[in-house]
């Protein structure tokens, strides 16, 4: 039988301590199970690590028939922005702390990537958002999201006024400190602090979420993922804002600069062990009381 | 051309004091455009109107190619889960309260309903719940709802505990006042006073929303339409409880009782005016200021 | 020197299975510390214990000096409610499972019984409420809560209109589940649930929270704990409701009815040993992470 | 009689395009009222009224009986932050769109005013905060704030991490987007969009409100109003902060520094005509529906 998974990317996260070590026990489990590997050459030139041939991580894209990402959420957040236009799948391996996305813990990791590479796996895909900034009908800025674009505040102590509309129609004007345009991943992230209802990953909907709106009435509204969401900042406003993608800073907006956001053409391609349970690691993030 | 919609079903909020003048002029209308109209029995009996020729609810629902609901959401609510199976379409014509079903207001009814039975309109498809009970493994109820399927306690001074299940995966033991299990036209109802977010109406979601949870990290849940909910009273809880559809009350609930809550097969065609702007409505409803 | 505190009653949760061990040992200790107990005679007929002298409720609140009540937060508030008139302390020791109230673990209850009764210990006082239900002017039911006293719909699929009103104010008109007037101490029981905020036990305040108000923008309200509330079933609604005190169904409601609620004169005195820290319980009954 | 005011301050809200007009009336009543009136510096030379005696807002405080201020409560908060040290009071007179603490309307004004000269009002207290920040023991910054002293991050996309403690007990250690401290006069500003409970004005109190807490059982804590608050940013996180007093920027914060927050030992004394009614400001502030 020809193996499915034969070259190999790894991503890691460079700032951890025991990065190096994860990375290392990874690659001898790839090269015992004679695997082509391809480490990140960005997380290869922040850990220092040598041994291992590193690629560009655009070319882990184009090279590899899978990623294993070995560190946080934001890890694979970052991972994921970067990779999606090349739909090669991702598994994620925590560093001892469970994650949304990450949710392999390192004790179980061989013996998961093993039934994986067996062709034991399942594959759930997952929604990005792009986002894209104009100012006088020119684009000055673009970006893809895995879990939320926010319109901000520029300054902490003055409310930005925005008008939202979906597929041209109006939807609201909104006095608040922002408002979140979340994926149904993002909605287990900084959409879920400002109020947010959790979307289960398969549902086709993004959830666009007011941050302490100013007019007590609103709510958290869930629409379809193919809408198409304009923001722009009124006219009627004083103040500047700023657009960040995964919490990330895109640019700064103006008076009358439109946002646009929808859906990216592709999708992450995310890998799980079989059984793998997201109502589990919802449980256990939001530290929900099981069954006794 | 050969008219789209000749026979006519005419539904009425009985109890309302202004019905019987509304059904009037909507039957002088209807007769005008030389259609054949036929009005509920039980709007009959209950209005004392004798002028219109009347049918029983389901032969409303087997005759008509159109029925005009006349009232409020309730009256909506009533009429939809019993045409539902026949597929006929409905509109609702309001008695001066805009409603988020009913939002034709008496004024402009009869240029609306000129305009739809030219076939100028837009048709949207509203999906309704099936709950059943289950004790013992044998049902002992059944009902449509198009709002919501809810879970109470049955004193209002003991909550209850609760397991939710998506397709067989447990999703979480709850201590609480209920469970809401929404539909998209339900998010704007009770679901909404319970902390849920608003589900735009073509969206393929329920929504189950917890009612006072006992745990405070518990966040209302979007699901996918085609999902199959089951919420049984916990074993370790000693209360009983009681499952109502669209607030009507369905059948008390005994510990081990298994409620399953999914999608109808059937959807309601609701039609709507040219133009018709959910956004419009839910400013209206929730009083949210419109841009200046 | 003169002891404080010579005459000890005891309380304890009947229906709990570990209660006669319990008692067993609180009373050994009282023995060896030559003090004169009483064991609530409901406990007493409850538990089958025979060889503590009893006594009625009224009375360990007339001849005590302290009662130790063994239980959770339930007994404490049931013992509070009876005994608050007499102004005896009470300490509260619990099975295990940290309460808001019985907040000594039975593992260190003979050390920190044993500084109390040295005198080290610091009175904590809590306000009481006292409602009363008046029918065309004429008192029908009257009773005191510790933690809240609540107006609730009657059945559950019908909401309640209600008048609220503060020392003579008309303050809203509310439709919803219901409305609950809540101590300090009831702060982290119903009326957080029900969104609620968490009010110090010090505080001299009430708060009126709504529960799945129809209104999205009510909130809660903190008022001054002298204030005097009305709440009447509104003359418009066609429903009926109910009242309860602590969870405990005092009486139903009918259209026109007056709940009348104010501070009660007599405020419960708790015992705590030194240190007490009201934060420490409430990051561990919430889940609160401490700072690592 | 001797007449109770005699000297009178106006302050006005410069950038407002009516402000020259309402202030001329308000002159123009005060001199047919034969009182002695200054108007403040800053508005003067920011409107180019020339026809009043200035002086400048600390000289209104030392010499006036009264000052009246026409603005909205922006204009309010900031005479009040000055002059609260003087314990004159201040009446609040709006410019058409009624405010919480500019609960005047214009039409209203002179007959109003009228009944205040008369002695005809009723003085209301409201709590001022001082918040100071400390950098390895050394007072950096301080300011007074009649809303909130906030401690937010400092870029719109890291949160922060805080710990508080109240009268020197740990609090919480929190991840969010900031934490708001609120007086009774605040709670109906960002602390209410933050989800903060309504603080009626005459209720001894603070309230501390987490903005988008990461921690989803975080619920906000009323606490008394001579608490000790101390916040600090927490060593173990990696994000500069910033404090705010009413929205205006007091200092940046980083890690290690300490903001104290106590109440004032001033209090604003606000004069409001007799029968003034705080429920029915809030009432329309909110858009709550009144009884029908």
């Amino acid at each position: 039988m020809k193996k499915q998974f034969n070259t190999i990317g790894i991503i890691g996260k460079s700032q951890d301590p025991g990065i190096v070590k994860a990375i290392g026990e990874i690659n001898l489990f790839c090269q015992k199970e004679n695997l082509i590997v391809f480490l990140d050459e960005y997380t290869s030139s922040h850990t220092g690590i040598t041994d291992i041939k590193t690629a560009h991580r655009e070319d882990l894209g184009k090279q590899c028939d899978l990623v294993i990402v070995i560190g946080g959420d934001g890890t694979m957040l970052s991972a994921a922005r970067t990779l999606c236009e090349y739909e090669v799948p991702l598994v994620g391996i925590n560093l001892g702390r469970l994650g949304f996305l990450a949710d392999i813990s390192p004790s179980e990791a061989e013996d998961r990537l093993r039934e994986i590479l067996k062709g034991e796996y399942e594959v759930e895909e997952r929604v990005l958002l792009s986002a894209s900034i104009e100012r006088n009908n020119k684009e000055i800025a673009r970006c893809n999201a895995l879990n939320d674009v926010v319109v901000h505040k520029w300054e902490v102590a003055h409310m930005i006024e925005t008008d939202t509309y979906i597929n041209g129609d109006f939807v609201h004007t909104h006095r608040s400190d922002g408002i979140i345009t979340s994926t149904p991943t993002g909605s287990t992230a900084y959409a879920l602090s400002g109020g947010g209802p959790i979307i289960q990953p398969g549902l086709e909907a993004l959830v666009i979420v007011p941050i302490c709106p100013h007019t007590l009435s609103n709510r958290p509204i869930a629409i379809k993922a193919d809408s198409k969401i304009k923001i722009t900042l009124s006219n009627t406003g004083r103040h500047k804002g700023q657009v960040t993608c995964d919490g990330r800073m895109l640019h700064e907006l103006e008076i009358g600069d439109e946002v646009f956001i929808e859906t990216n053409e592709h999708r992450l391609k995310l890998l799980h062990p079989k059984g793998h349970d997201y109502f589990q690691i919802l449980r256990a993030k939001l530290h929900w009381a099981e069954h006794p």
